[in-house]
């Protein structure tokens, strides 16, 4: 194999494709990138963690067609090193495996690793003919990432897996329903797709989320096609064909946990509380972060203590004409919602201090689109 | 006690006393700043690690005189969070040794630890009056800063102690010479001082210097006045006082070690030399940072390689015109003194492929102010 590219075109090709590389990889192969040639003036950088594989199309002078598996750290610090807007040359002896990679008058001879080790991995030319299984949606990256950003954070963060681990998509009468729990919250988000009356359910691992949002943060603003198998679900934008493999199981019915007739209502400006409960937190217990709301009429106040360091509180105004109510939260779960939302102001739906608590974007009767984005938190008991 | 001043006022404060403060600290006097009204428009803070201290002196309007010792890591979050260009008040509770503080509308009672446990700190007041022993000089902040940072980073950079682990410094003939060595490398810097006479020589921590730099660095040029005992040194700038103990011990005689006779030298474009040892760096072998590089008329090759990930290599132009010489370095060492010098162009005076080799900065004759700056490196043997 034998290619001239720019060292640009190249380093970018690098960083859409790296993110999953594992540093501490068992097989050496899964800490690579395979280079392939593709035609004469395209190759592909691919890689891939066996569940999840990216696929970064880009173009190349193609001298000689082949490919290679290289180290994706040490590939990435060379091409990062080298003068920019210079073109650079790969250059693979077959009988060695190593590749002389020229830029100027810098030369590197890099050991490389087998390809035809590199794991199999999906292409767009496996699904270039739909059946009946595979369903096909189209939607705007902004609005992928909004719904991906919005509920992500709710959901269980460890490599254990199980479907807690996953966000649960459900898409139904033109719209695309995003929710993740941990157990102690829950967030939904509701965001317009055009469904073409397919109904559909599947969940999809909160790891594999992030790096697709990663990813699209890295484009224009865009369409991104996405396909929906049984067993896995493929993503294709600008150069990139992302795929990555389906939580299996059945995602709790979490629809009847969302309370409808909580009527203890405030109404409360958003940066004003944010700032509030962040500098009531330096005095929060850190084994439990614990923080009190005390609701009356008109006032919150919020506070919080640890037995060996002290405590803190401070008042706010807000719209609140209920009954008065003292309940307690997680601090983080209530700061993790607040920072998803962009109205100015925020509703708190409470019905009593050990029931389920609803956060949500205050909006006016004509932006009203039916929640579309809210936040359950259970209460944590005090005495 | 009660002092009230503004927030902006007492963050700097605290940031400038906190560098020394461990957060590990086993005793949590230690990890503790130590708040005390000094007069009634002025308090200091003072922190110390037992072996240094710093003391900061502020306005502040003192309602009640007093001192106090609160955590720096609580009283340093709790300052950041409340609101800017605000008055915060802080009031004893001397009962319960709890603090009261009040910004707006928030209100943080913080448990304060017992002030009179907290080390006895050497004061400006502690040497009003100067005595034989003690030996004082003034110098640029800039020039102080610049001796610290040309020489420290070639000290021995560990906790364990001994001479290696400090600076040593000789005041002698109206020049203030700083020498630092780990025994494979060494560096040397003079600067001009008004010596008054006096002939001194003392060692001090490379801990101590990396502190007192920090805090230089935070501060606009001013002159730096320091005051040298038998064992304890003190620096005196803006409202900053800064004291810590000496190194015991005698400093290797390391003017012998610098020759003077090296002939073959060669002279480089220092960003260019930098630029091509970091590209080259790539392919070092991480646990000897072996480079080599082949001098030969008007060139030279920087190669490096590691058996299981491969090699590198580039040429340069260089002014060099005596017999061709092969000699290998520790390139970190290399790129220390490389990135410590400002001149275009730099000087490599060496020998032979295992002798001392000296570089420096190229000066022109105007400038040349009796080599006032150097670092020797020891080559290391390759085969």
């Amino acid at each position: 194999m034998k290619i001239i590219l720019k060292k640009d075109v190249f380093l970018n090709s690098i960083k859409a494709v790296k993110g999953i590389v594992g540093s501490r990889s068992v097989q050496p192969i899964l800490s690579s990138i395979l280079i392939e040639t593709v035609s004469t003036d395209r190759i592909t950088l691919t890689t891939t963690d066996l569940n999840l594989s990216i696929s970064y199309t880009t173009n190349a002078e193609v001298v000689k067609e082949g490919k290679i598996a290289i180290g994706a750290k040490v590939i990435e610090e060379i091409i990062t090193k080298l003068p920019d807007n210079k073109d650079i040359s790969i250059e693979l002896n077959e009988e060695t495996n190593v590749i002389v990679i020229k830029s100027e008058k810098t030369k590197y001879d890099v050991i490389t690793l087998n390809p035809n080790e590199f794991p199999n991995v999906y292409r767009r030319s496996d699904f270039s003919n739909l059946n009946e299984d595979e369903k096909q949606f189209e939607i705007l990256t902004k609005d992928l990432n909004k719904a991906i950003k919005q509920t992500a954070f709710s959901a269980v963060q460890n490599e254990v897996g199980g479907v807690l681990t996953g966000i649960c998509f459900t898409i139904n009468e033109n719209t695309l329903e995003t929710v993740a729990t941990d157990g102690n919250r829950l967030t939904r988000s509701r965001i317009p797709i055009n469904s073409k009356g397919e109904n559909l359910t599947f969940i999809c691992a909160y790891r594999t989320l992030m790096e697709l949002s990663k990813l699209i943060s890295l484009v224009d603003d865009k369409t991104v096609k996405f396909t929906v198998l049984p067993n896995r679900i493929l993503f294709e934008f600008e150069n990139i064909f992302f795929q990555s493999g389906l939580i299996d199981g059945t995602y709790p019915r979490y629809q009847q946990l969302i309370p409808t007739t909580n009527e203890k209502i405030a109404t409360i400006d958003r940066e004003k509380l944010i700032n509030t409960i962040d500098r009531v937190s330096v005095m929060v217990n850190n084994r439990t972060n614990i923080m009190k709301f005390n609701f009356e009429d008109s006032s919150l106040e919020i506070s919080t203590d640890t037995p060996e360091a002290g405590s803190a509180k401070e008042n706010m105004d807000i719209q609140y004409i209920s009954e008065n109510l003292l309940i307690a939260f997680n601090y983080k779960y209530v700061l993790d919602v607040l920072r998803n939302i962009q109205n100015e102001k925020i509703r708190i739906e409470m019905s009593t201090n050990l029931s389920a608590t609803v956060i949500k974007p205050e909006e006016s009767e004509e932006e009203n689109s039916g929640d579309s984005y809210l936040c359950l938190i259970m209460p944590v008991q005090v005495r």
